[in-house]
């Protein structure tokens, strides 16, 4: 519908939310001081990250041996983002003292040329640039422009900024069609949308020339990984031995298997997947290409339609952290990565700086409120990277197909990709509330969380206060705390979640809108002080999947507004399975101050099938034997909760029961 | 109940039954070519399976690298002990000559002082011994041992029985308690029981004691398996590197972890454990060992009545093909390897000659009927390894998680232990009819197959004859067509499948019975041409799982007789997870001539969930949003027909609607 022009939030929307604040509070006390113990090897009983360390031999400061994985440094960019981030609303002297330390040392670990990356600079100082399909380079460079992106623009210090520009201006020097260059991209995409990043903050066109490139090359035949791999002589990094050259197959896991202009399907990891995306909304809004924008449309038709959980969770599968293909959604042997569902969160919000249309913002909240806060413990001390709908501790332990569903959350990762990625997303959360269309003048509300804000449109300055008390009920508040002369439109999301009405008052009266693309749109030349309150309808209800996704069959799930609920073990017993909840069930919901914190759970009717009367030694009998289901008092708690209190069986989608 | 002194049945009972002479037909004519061109590379399109190339190469008559597996040899070895079987109910001098080739070449393939074994004779001849744990050598003598009393008991011809003694000979003179001898036992257990058999044909009792030994030492402390990976360096033969040393959990997958009598589950590789556990019923039998023979006890409890599917299979993951914990029963990532069914058919043979209880017999049969014969193509030529409950092709192909899992049945396999393994038991399948308790004077009838049959008791010598309308009706004919002068039982099997009366008919008039331990049991001066019909009433039924199955909640199956049903696709339509079958629908049963040959198949009411409603673009609705499901019939084939039409969708296990 509109290009939006808004391309920072960062200083310009403050949140201040019932519910956000506590995991902002959480982000900066908590997990940024846990995760700089955790870079720096000291959590106990953790497996050490060795990431400090690394930059440390790599400066020359300490000897000894890389430690950790290839993409090692991508955990301290992610971190430092985070703090970019987290000192853009909420200055704290000593950790900028510690971020400026540690940029020192990052900056100490750079090549004369600008090459930077401890893995290689240790390890194999002489293969740089020889497997881009596995060492992530790229990937570890992206993360570090993101990290100097948001460090510059929170604090106005150019040090890690002009590092990265460097490396940056380097590995432009290294990429590209012309002769003698590597017409090459990364195995993990990142980079691309890193590079947009750098180029909005420098306006160095060459930046983002370099992202077209590499998601133009990516693809392309003869195809890069193939000719790289048969000039390392097969040479694997992950396997340390020579293996086949990769085929079709193996290359749509980096999304390289054809060019992604042409890719009708998400394929592959679903992290890799979804960061290319969000750098293909990004080059399409700003370069214009509708080609481009048309592949990124219906990537997130395929995604979000066609291969998402309820709980906003992507890939279904641990081999390869990946896609399957259309409605093949296993609650049991999921994957849904938490970095996943982040980057689909990334994807989203640049659809929504191209056209704002609620799906987009819809499918961002979904995986805000579910998969990724539910990743997080409480305390902000531990993680889940797979996100299950349906969890049976015993399987998790003794059956290998499930092993990668851990029933409790885990310490900070060897390969801790996800921990900081929750970290600087919920540090930035900030940014994904509005969008603002400057030229038509028009401010769109996606998200409903308690903030303050300004915008810049043609009209003039608008600054606004929003209040909501979300996600526990259909209300926000927006007051006009400055207005320019003229007119402009106020868009509030109509959620998907809204059933019913979704009335809005205009200083206490009702008033009229236009429904446009989900959005409450109301125009008027606004006054300071004006009181739009939003009521979009906010109830409990139990959702279907359609036939096609084999697994929810004959079952359906609880939703409320935002909220996936679950059902665990501690509240409903064992074994879950053996519970139904009665199709026309009334859900009632009440606040439950003493759970985690306070939360709305939900009661209603179901059944427990008959077990008393089995036998100890039988698995089968005749259905004719059984005895009448009893009924049951069901419990349910948001999913985001799940897995805080006793360990236990844990299901999303409940069988339904006639009566 | 009693102990049986039937050995062996091979000459003294016959087939003739209208639904299992197809089968032996298509092993003997089918399958056994077939199989000798699989040995022999002849299959086009097929993974050549190097078996007698090896034996040449191994006896010096061809040059060339050994192919195949580690446990090549035991292809060739079930393929002959098939053919004992074969011959002896159906002499055939072109297959018994052959055969004799194949023995010339296997005796010219040993060694001087008795060893045997084609892989190490060609590829690490200084290497024999060095490896129980994973090179299958006493595995491959075990298999070899079984053919040469196959043989030998069908032709009187002793040169493999001579072969093998003088291997098994070199065997005990290798492993032993006495100073200087292999404190060891074997990787995959198989040598135990076939050394039983080689002691039953010889009377030679040191085989019996190497089987104890075998069976007495696994599992002892210090490990046999942790100290021979020590002398071995570490070196793992199937990773070609240095690997650490077993963990307990590791162990299990042999079922080493602990000594053999204190084992409480079972656990690890599903076919390594049947075989073992019928080798220590084997032993408890003969010896009279009550540890042992609670620990088969107590085996069998949690293996059929914790950890089976209700077709009969064993193994719940693919991952090391093994069990996992109790009521782990996933339909769709299931393994249920066919050789599994066949060792626990095995296992249940022998706990059958040490008590005549029917569960055993049930087990036997319904692993029969279902899970082996299904896992066999009816032309005899397509095979399936894992043999699932529930199908959906597409995620078969897609998901990684469920390649293991088949939708089509596949042509001989590079491992190829189920093809032989199923030939070598519908070829010996007289063999699992009848025990006769002589000292008890009883002859018990297990099965209902159509045969003939001679039992010597210590009244004399009995022969009957049984006709057999089974699986498709509850009707079996025994007729007496020799008696000894004194009284003798009669025990016909009553099935589990039986839920109302089974009724006996004496010369026309209906019998009293005595129900001993699930079986009827008729004791009088039997005349000769006294006629017993038996009718163990069959219906079809829905059968549940218990509630601890959680992949079953909710859900129903349908058995009628032996038989369990499934639904395909082709017959139903899909996706299949959208179909219910009513809870208290009838089940019409009736025999369709032109279903695979003529098999009955079942229709009864069902529902289809509403799909017609659903837009192209959505996962997920409101549930109050759905349309009543639609009323349908549904039409359901026995399982063991599975896979013989379209490629598609199947189930075993179908949801249940009230209405």
């Amino acid at each position: 519908m509109s290009l939006s022009t808004r391309e920072h939030g960062g200083k310009q929307v403050r949140i201040e939310d019932g519910f956000w604040n506590g995991y902002t509070k959480l982000v900066r006390e908590t997990v940024i001081p846990y995760q700089w113990d955790a870079l720096n090897d000291k959590i106990p009983g953790a497996e050490p990250s060795f990431a400090i360390r690394n930059f440390r031999i790599a400066s020359g400061l300490e000897e000894g041996e890389f430690g950790g994985l290839v993409f090692q440094d991508s955990d301290l960019a992610k971190w430092l983002e985070a703090v970019g981030y987290s000192l853009a609303s909420h200055p704290d002297a000593e950790l900028e003292r510690i971020a400026d330390d540690v940029i020192e040392l990052i900056a100490k670990a750079q090549h004369e040329n600008g090459y930077l990356n401890t893995y290689f600079t240790i390890k194999e100082p002489d293969k740089a640039w020889t497997n881009l399909h596995e060492a992530h380079e790229l990937y570890c460079a992206g993360h570090m422009m993101e990290a100097a992106v948001a460090y510059y623009e929170a604090t106005g210090k150019r040090k890690l900024l002009d590092v990265m520009c460097k490396f940056a201006d380097h590995i432009d020097s290294v990429f590209g069609r012309e002769a003698g260059k590597l017409r090459g991209y990364d195995g993990h995409q990142e980079i691309e949308l890193a590079l947009v990043k750098l180029h909005r903050v420098t306006g160095e066109e060459r930046y983002l020339k370099l992202a077209q490139f590499f998601i133009d090359e990516r693809g392309q035949q003869p195809n890069f990984f193939v000719e790289e791999c048969k000039r390392r002589g097969g040479y694997n990094h992950w396997a340390k031995k020579e293996l086949p050259i990769p085929t079709v197959e193996q290359l749509s896991y980096n999304q390289a298997h054809k060019p992604v202009r042409e890719q009708e399907t998400a394929i592959g990891h679903s992290v890799r997947a979804v960061y290319m995306y969000t750098a293909m909304a990004d080059l399409a809004r700003l370069t214009g290409d509708k080609e481009l924008l048309a592949a990124c449309r219906r990537l997130w038709d395929n995604t979000t339609k066609k291969q998402m959980y309820i709980t906003g969770g992507i890939g279904s599968t641990h081999h390869g952290e990946a896609f399957t293909f259309d409605y093949d959604l296993p609650n049991d042997t999921v994957y849904a990565e938490t970095c996943a569902s982040i980057g689909l969160i990334f994807f989203a919000r640049r659809m929504l700086q191209i056209e704002a249309k609620s799906e987009y913002a819809d499918v961002l909240e979904r995986a805000l409120y579910n998969n990724v806060i539910g990743s997080m413990s409480l305390d902000g001390k531990r993680y889940f990277y797979v996100n299950p709908l349906e969890v049976w501790p015993k399987a998790s332990e003794k059956n290998p197909g499930r092993h990668h569903v851990k029933a409790v959350r885990q310490k900070w990762f060897g390969c801790s990709c996800c921990p900081p990625n929750v970290a600087r997303l919920l540090s930035s959360l900030n940014d994904y509330i509005y969008t603002a269309a400057a030229e038509d003048n028009t401010v769109y509300a996606h998200l409903f969380i308690g903030s303050e804000a300004k915008f810049d449109l043609a009209a003039g300055q608008v600054s606004l206060k929003q209040e909501s008390r979300l996600p526990w009920e259909g209300y926000a508040r927006f007051e006009l705390t400055g207005v320019p002369g003229g007119a402009f439109s106020l868009a509030l999301r109509i959620p998907s979640w809204c059933r019913g009405k979704a009335a809005m008052m205009i200083n206490g009266s009702p008033a009229e809108y236009d429904a446009v693309d989900g959005y409450a749109v109301a125009t008027r030349a606004w006054a300071q002080g004006d009181v739009v309150e939003w009521r979009p309808e906010l109830a409990a209800e139990l959702i279907a999947a359609r036939p096609d996704i084999r697994a929810n069959a004959g079952k359906a799930a609880i939703q409320r507004g935002p909220l996936v609920y679950c059902l665990e073990e501690t509240d409903n017993g064992s074994p879950m399975a053996s519970l139904s909840i009665v199709r026309t069930a009334k859900l009632d919901s009440r606040f439950d101050e003493g759970l985690c914190g306070g939360a709305v759970v939900i009661e209603a009717d179901g059944c427990a099938d008959d077990r008393a009367s089995w036998p100890e030694d039988a698995s089968y009998r005749p259905l004719a034997e059984e005895k009448a289901a009893e009924p049951v008092r069901l419990k349910a708690v948001p999913y985001y909760l799940w897995g805080n209190r006793e360990e236990g069986e844990m299901t999303v989608w409940i069988r339904t029961a006639a009566q």
